[in-house]
């Protein structure tokens, strides 16, 4: 199942299933221009990033609540590995579900 | 040019050079589902159609104003036709500036 969580159990938080996200879910997460910018870095990372590594315009709570969107409109997973929060991009499963929305957004210079 | 404008040219409302749109103009347009709605109607539809023509849950007003909002951020074309304020999507220009966008999306059975 590919929403099995890794490492950390207890403190990982909840991922939604991803067929049971909406357009409308994925509109709303991506049309805030520093969520944009998590998911252009995770796509371009080879493995999951910790949430510090990402600099990003804003304080660390906004940082936060910016991943938390992302996690629940189903485009990123979050687990732990040691104490850093680490970030990977579902980008199989959204590709499933969303059939070349990411390559099509983020084939635009000014995605992010 | 593409923004030539057709027909009643004193009463219709100008039209950006869809070149300069940007990504986050597109979202913004397309995040609210009333939009997507009437971007569904014009893609489904052969001809231009007119507001009255396209039924929308909202009051004429906010439907006006949702209108003014695609034809601000590229997606569509309004033009006089009599008394009628028509409406036709900028599909081709669209898809040379955002290169399968439209299609992505639309795909999705909750696209509006």
């Amino acid at each position: 199942m590919a929403t099995t969580q890794r490492g950390g159990r207890e403190r990982v938080p909840p991922h939604p299933d991803i067929r049971t996200i909406s357009l409308q879910q994925v509109l709303e997460a991506l049309v805030d221009p520093v969520r944009r910018l998590i998911v252009s870095e995770l796509y371009s990372a080879p493995d999951a990033l910790s949430c510090g590594t990402i600099e990003l315009p804003v304080s660390k709570s906004t940082a936060t609540h910016h991943f938390h969107v992302l996690r629940e409109a189903g485009l990123i997973r979050q687990y732990y590995m040691g104490t850093s929060r680490m970030n990977a991009l579902r980008r199989d499963e959204f590709e499933e579900s969303f059939p070349g929305l990411l390559g099509a957004l983020m084939a635009r210079a000014d995605w992010a």
